[in-house]
C-alpha cells in the first residue's frame, strides 16, 4: 500500500529552487544528498538547472513518468501542479506548502478542491502544510528537515512538523534510527489511519510512534489501530488533553465525560500505548523496536547500587507491576557467585565493585528464571565500575533470550560510551530508574492486551419495532428531552424490569392504576418542562392506600402548577414501589469523536460528589462489562463490604451491554441515564426506577 | 558550623597507600588533583612517601595541626585513628571505610563506639560506610569518586554513595557545577538535619538537593527542614515510598496511613520541595539555583511550534497552575512585532522561522507584563532556527528581571550548543516540555509555602488532670484497647460534646440512666474484649420507653455471653440518642518517625471503601485543620451538596485542632478513633457517638 508515497521510483520537486534557503532549494538537496536512487525531477519556470540537474518548466516535459510530486509552489499553484504531477504519471503527492485550511475559509476551499481532485483520481496526497517524509529503507528525504537519520525500526507519524525536527535532531543526537517518517499535517487526504495501516506493512519498521492532536474519525481509527496493534505496537502522544470537551452535556453522564476519557478508552480499546509525555514516547518505542514482549508482570532489578534499586523497586510497585523474589535455585546460584554483601532479594545487588562478569552472571541466571518476566538492569559508575564492558555483557544476554531486559545506566561522562553500546547493540538505556520502569510496564500494558481474550459481544433477543414507534412518536413532539415514561417504554422493549405502573391524568386514574400494580406505590410527576421533580415536590413515596394516592395526585398537581406555572402537567406517574438495593447509575453519552460510551457508577454522591464513574466505548463484551464495574473504587460496596451483602454483578453488566446494544442499534439516542438501577442480592430482578434519554435531530 | 568538615585547613589521610586501586590511594589522589591548597599529611605505617607527600606512621607526628581527618584504614583500626586524629587536634572526621552498622551487630557496635567518642570530644564524624565530601569553593575532593565538579550553587546531601558517582558524573556530563557533595554513608553522628543546618548558613549554596531512605528524628527534621526551607529551597527525592508500614495497625487512621503519607505530611509542613523521581531532583535543583523566585501560578509559554505549545499548556493545568490570556497591550504589541500567523494567545506562537529578535521580544514583553509570573520558552530547530543565538537572547531576557524563564530546546544535535549556553548562563533548559512545566510548577509551590501565613496554634482550655486520671486508671488495667466508655470521659475533658448517659450493669441502672438521660436511647454493649460491637448484636437504637430498655439489657447480656463466652461484659452504656447530621471520622495514629498525625474523612463507606481522608502532622493550626477538610473529594458533601445542607465546617476544624492538643499533650495517646463524629448546620452542637484510643505502655 501507499507504494508510490514511499517507494517511488522517481521524484519531482515542483517549485525546486536555485536559492538556498528556499524550501524548494532544501528539499531538492535533501533528496540529493541523502542519497535517492532514481531520477529527481526539479521543475521550475524560471531556471533550466537546479542543484546540477536539468529543470523542467512543467513536469510533463521531463519525458519521465513521475511517481511521486513534492510540491512546494505557492498555496494558488498547488491544484495546477497536483494536475500535472497526474499528468505525469504520479500516484502520490505530497504538498508542503502551507496556506490552507489553517489559515481560513479560502484556503480550506482550496484544499478541499486539491484533495477532491486527487481521490477522483486515485491519486494519494499527504499534506498540505506539512514537512515531508523521510523512509531511510530507500535513502529518501523528501522534506525540508536538513538532517537524515540513520535507519532504525521505529517509525513516526507527527500532526506538528516542529515536532519532526526535534525528534530528528533527537535521532542524530541519540544515534537512534528512524524508519519512515511522515509529517502529516492538515491530513486533506492521507491521514493517520491511512499512514498506520501502511506502516502496519512495511517489514523495516517494528514500532509505530504517533502524535497527533486531533483524530479523523473516531470509529475509524479504532477499527484500524486495533488492527495494526494487533501487529506491532502503536505508541501515540496525544496533545490537547485539557482542552474543555468539545459540546455542553445535558445528563450527569455527558457532564462526567470530557474528552480526553474518550481518548483514554478509545485508546484502551484499541490496544494503543499512551504516552504521557514526549520522553515517555521514544523511552518506549527504543523498548518495542528493541525487545521481545514481556510474558507477565514479575520484574527483577539487577543493580550495582543500593538507592537506584529502591526507586526502581518503588516504580515497580507504583505502576502495578511485581517485584516477586528469585526462585530459590536462581537465589543461590547468584549469591554463592557474589561476593557477601551482596543480596540477591529483588533488588539483586550486585554491589558496587561489581565487573562486567558478575553482571553477566546475575543477569544470565535471572533471564533463566522461569519466574521472571523481565530484567531492568542499573548502574552507576562507581571507581571499580568498567561502563563499557558492563554494557557489552549486557547486550550479550539479552540478545541471547526472549525475556525484555532495559538498562539504566546513570550519569554522564563516564557511562558515554556504555550509551552509544546500548544504541549498537539493541538494548534500550535509560538516564533514570523510573523511565526504565515506566517503559517496562508499557511494554506490560501492551503484551496483556495482545493475549486479550477475543472480544465477543452478546446480541440479546429484543423488541426494536417498539423503540422505534416510541422514538418516532418523541420525534414528533419535538423535544430531545424524554422523560421517565417513554425512556422506561424504551427500556422494557430491550428487556429491562420496570416495575408495574403507569400515567395518571386523573386522581381516580392513579387510584385505579395503584389497586392495579399493587401497593405501596411511588408517585411522580410528569413534565417535560420539570427535570429535578424532587427538588420541585413532584415525588412521593410509600403511599400505602386510595385515599393518599389521591390526596398526593391533586396536592402535587396544584402545587407544581403555582411553582412552574408555565410548565406543561401530563400527569402523575404512579408505580409499585420497588424493594430496596443497591442503586447505581448506568449512563450513555455520544462522544463527538468516538461515539457511544457507557458509563457506571454507584448511585447518588459517589457519582455526584466522588466521580466515582468508569467508561467504556460501546460496543460492550462481557469481561468489559464486569471491567467497568471492577474499576470503580465503590466496587468493594458491590461485591459485599463489612456487614453489607454483595449485589448480583452479572445483572448489571448485562444491563451495560444491553444499553450497549440499544445506543448501537440506534444513534439517535444522543445520552441516556438510568438513574438508579436498584439492583439487590444474587438472583433478585433488578429495576430501572427512573430514566431519561436525549434524542438527536429534534430540539 | 563545621568549619573544619567543610573548609579545613589541614587534611590528614589515614590509611593513605601508594597503590592505586585502593582507596586510600584514590582519596589523597584526589585532593592533591583538584587542587586543596592546605597541608596534606598521608599517614601509614608502612611508608615514608605517598603520591610524592611525606607520609608518617602516626598522624600525631606531623607536627602540624590537623583539622579533618579522613580515614580509610579497616573498620578494626577506626576507633585508634580517630583517637589518634583527636590528639593531633582534628575537630572533624570522615570514616570511608565500610562494614559497620551496614553488616551486623558486631558493625554496630564499633560504630556506636567511634561515635561515642566522637561525641564526648566535640569532634564531629561523617559516615563510616560513606563516599566522602566534596567543597569546590575551597577545591577540597575528599572522597575517592575521581570527578571533581566545577563550582556551582547546587549541594547534595546522598544516603547512597553510589548515587553520589552518578550525580558527579552528570553533572560533568551536563557541565552543571555544584557547591557541596556530602556522602552520609551510615550517619553514626552527622545526619541530614546537621547538614541541613550546615548548608543553611553556607553562602556557596543556593539549593539543597537531598536524596534519602531513611530520617533520623522526624521531629526534628522538621524543625530543622522547616528553618532551613526559609532560608533556600530544600528538594528531596525520598526513596522507598511503597514499603509496607513499619507497624501493624489497629484503628482506622492506622490501617490507611502508609510511611509515604507521612512522609509527605512532612515535607509538606517544612517547606521541602518532593521530587518524585531522579531526574526531578537535578530538574528542580537547577530552577531553583538559578531563577528567582515566581509571586504567582500564572504561566506563559512561548514557542515556535505548536505542538510542542500545546504539551506544555497541557502541563501547566494538569499541575494546577494557569495559562492566562496576555494584558491586551502586551498582545498587541506581541502581535504586531510577529507575522500575521503568529498567535499571541497563551501559548504565543513565534512561528518556525522566528529568529533570535523575535524570541528576545515576545519574552522581554510578556516578563514586562503585570499578569505574567513566569515564562517557559520553547524552540524546536527548524530550517530556520538559529538555536545558539536564541538561547542568548533569552539568557539576557531573563537575566534582566525578576521572574523565572526555563527554557525547552528540544532535540539533540543542534541544540547542543544551546544548551551548553544556557548552562553557562544560568537559564535551567529542559529536553521537554512536560520537564520544564514540573519545574515551574515546584517554583510555584515552593514560593507559595514561603509566603504562607505564619502558623498559630490555638491552645484551648481543658481539664487535663481528668484525662491524666483516666490514663492512669487504664494503665492500672493493663490493657491497651481503651473503651468508649473512658474514650468520651477524655474527650469530654478537652471540651467534646457527648451525649448524657453512663454505663449501666443491671437493667434496672439502665432504665434509671434512660430517664436521667431522656427518651429515645441507645444501648451499646461494653467489653474490652468485643471491638466490633455491632456485628455481635451489641448495639440498639431508638429506645423509646423503659420496658424496651430492660429488654435490650437482658437480651444483650444473654445472647452476647452465648456467642462470645470469655468476654469480659462491663454492662452497657446507654445515651440519648443523637439528632441526626453527617457522620464524620476523626482520628489519629502516631507515625513512628514523625509522630501524632491526625486524620479526616467522611464516616462509614467514604472512609472503608473510598479511602477518601486526609492526613495532617500535629499539632495543628485553624487553617490547616479546614485545609484537611478541602483536601477530601467529599468536601462538596460537607459544604452543601445539591438538596442537601452543608454542615458546620468550624466545628469539625476546631474539634480536630482539639485532638491535635490532646494528642500533643498525652504521648501515650498510640492512636485513636472518634467514629462517628455527627455534625449538623452551622450552630447546632457536634456530638462524639463513638470513640476509641489505644494506649502506649500498656499490653
Amino acid at each position: 500500500m501507499l507504494e508510490a508515497l514511499l517507494y517511488p521510483e522517481s521524484i519531482a520537486v515542483i517549485g525546486a529552487s536555485k536559492s538556498p534557503g528556499k524550501v524548494g532549494y532544501a528539499v531538492l538537496d535533501n533528496l540529493i544528498k541523502a542519497g535517492f536512487k532514481g531520477p529527481l525531477i526539479p521543475v521550475n519556470p524560471t531556471a533550466d538547472e537546479v542543484l546540477g540537474l536539468p529543470c523542467y518548466k512543467d513536469v510533463r516535459d521531463a519525458g519521465v513518468k513521475v511517481d511521486h510530486s513534492i510540491i512546494v509552489v505557492p498555496n494558488k499553484a498547488v491544484l495546477a501542479a497536483v494536475e500535472a504531477s497526474v499528468a505525469a504519471g504520479a500516484k502520490a503527492v505530497t504538498v508542503i506548502t502551507a496556506g490552507f485550511k489553517e489559515v481560513g475559509a479560502e484556503g480550506a476551499a482550496m484544499e478541499r478542491e486539491v484533495a477532491e481532485y486527487c481521490r477522483k483520481r486515485g491519486v494519494r496526497m499527504l499534506g498540505p502544510n506539512c514537512l515531508g517524509l523521510l523512509n531511510t529503507e530507500n535513502s529518501m528525504n523528501a522534506s525540508f528537515a536538513a538532517q537524515f537519520p540513520k535507519p532504525g525500526s521505529i517509525s513516526v507519524l507527527s500532526q506538528s512538523g516542529a515536532l519532526c525536527t526535534a525528534i530528528l535532531d533527537w535521532s542524530e543526537g541519540r544515534g537512534v534510527g528512524l524508519a519512515k517518517l511522515l509529517s502529516i499535517g492538515n491530513k486533506a487526504d492521507l491521514c493517520e489511519t491511512d499512514l498506520l495501516e501502511c506502516l502496519a506493512d512495511d517489514d523495516q519498521t517494528r514500532v509505530i510512534v504517533a502524535y497527533l492532536e486531533s483524530i479523523a474519525s473516531g470509529p475509524e481509527f479504532i477499527k484500524v489501530a486495533e488492527a495494526v496493534s494487533a501487529k506491532k505496537p502503536v505508541v501515540v502522544l496525544k496533545a490537547g488533553t485539557t482542552a474543555a470537551g468539545g459540546k455542553a452535556a445535558s445528563s450527569h453522564t455527558g457532564s462526567l465525560a470530557g474528552a480526553d476519557i474518550a481518548y483514554g478508552a478509545a485508546f484502551k480499546r484499541a490496544g494503543v500505548v499512551r504516552a504521557e509525555n514526549f520522553e515517555a514516547l521514544f523511552d518506549y518505542a527504543q523498548a518495542f523496536a528493541t525487545q521481545p514482549l514481556p510474558k507477565g508482570d514479575r520484574i527483577v532489578v539487577i543493580t550495582n547500587a543500593g538507592g537506584p534499586g529502591i526507586m526502581a523497586a518503588d516504580a515497580v510497585e507504583t505502576l502495578g507491576m511485581k517485584m516477586e523474589p528469585l526462585s530459590p535455585e536462581v537465589a543461590e546460584h547468584v549469591k554463592k557467585n557474589l561476593a557477601a554483601a551482596a543480596s540477591v532479594a529483588n533488588p539483586v545487588d550486585v554491589l558496587g565493585d561489581a565487573p562486567p562478569e558478575k553482571y553477566a552472571m546475575a543477569l544470565e541466571a535471572v533471564l533463566a528464571d522461569p519466574k521472571t518476566d523481565g530484567v531492568v538492569v542499573i548502574l552507576t559508575p562507581q571507581a571499580m565500575s568498567d561502563p563499557d564492558a558492563t554494557a557489552d555483557a549486557i547486550i550479550k544476554a539479552a540478545s541471547a533470550c526472549d525475556k525484555p531486559v532495559l538498562a539504566c545506566f546513570m550519569g554522564g561522562s563516564n557511562v558515554l560510551g556504555a550509551r552509544a553500546k546500548f544504541v549498537a547493540g539493541g538494548v534500550p538505556d535509560y538516564t533514570s530508574p523510573e523511565r526504565a520502569v515506566a517503559a517496562m510496564k508499557a511494554m506490560v500494558g501492551y503484551s496483556a492486551w495482545r493475549n486479550r481474550p477475543p472480544r465477543i459481544v452478546t446480541r440479546f433477543p429484543v423488541n426494536r419495532h417498539r423503540v422505534e414507534r416510541v422514538l418516532a412518536r418523541q420525534a414528533r413532539s419535538n423535544r430531545k428531552e424524554m422523560g421517565e415514561v417513554e425512556a422506561k417504554e424504551i427500556l422494557k422493549a430491550y428487556d429491562f424490569n420496570v416495575l408495574p405502573g403507569g400515567l395518571a391524568r386523573t386522581a381516580e386514574e392513579a387510584v385505579a392504576i395503584a389497586e392495579r400494580a399493587g401497593y405501596p406505590v411511588a408517585m411522580k410527576i410528569v413534565s417535560p418542562d420539570i427535570l429535578h421533580k424532587s427538588d420541585m415536590g413532584g415525588v412521593k413515596l410509600n403511599l400505602s392506600k386510595p385515599s393518599e394516592v389521591m390526596d398526593a395526585f391533586d396536592l402535587m398537581m396544584l402545587r407544581i402548577s403555582r411553582k412552574a406555572p408555565g410548565a406543561l402537567l401530563r400527569g402523575v406517574y404512579v408505580e409499585k414501589m420497588g424493594k430496596p438495593g443497591r442503586e447505581v447509575i448506568l449512563g450513555m453519552h455520544r462522544d463527538p469523536q468516538f461515539g457511544p460510551m457507557l458509563m457506571f457508577g454507584l448511585g447518588g454522591i459517589f457519582v455526584e460528589v466522588m466521580k466515582d464513574v468508569s467508561f467504556y466505548l460501546a460496543p460492550l463484551t462481557k469481561s468489559e462489562a464486569m471491567e467497568m464495574l471492577k474499576q470503580t473504587r465503590s466496587y468493594a460496596l458491590l461485591r459485599g463490604a463489612r456487614g453489607q451483602a454483595g449485589v448480583d454483578l452479572d445483572v448489571i453488566a448485562g444491563a451495560l451491554q444491553r444499553i450497549s446494544q440499544l445506543v448501537t442499534d440506534f444513534p439517535q439516542i444522543e445520552e441516556m441515564d438510568i438513574n438508579p438501577f436498584i439492583v439487590g442480592e444474587a438472583g433478585n430482578l433488578p429495576v430501572v426506577a427512573d430514566a431519561r434519554m436525549i434524542i438527536s435531530g429534534v430540539e
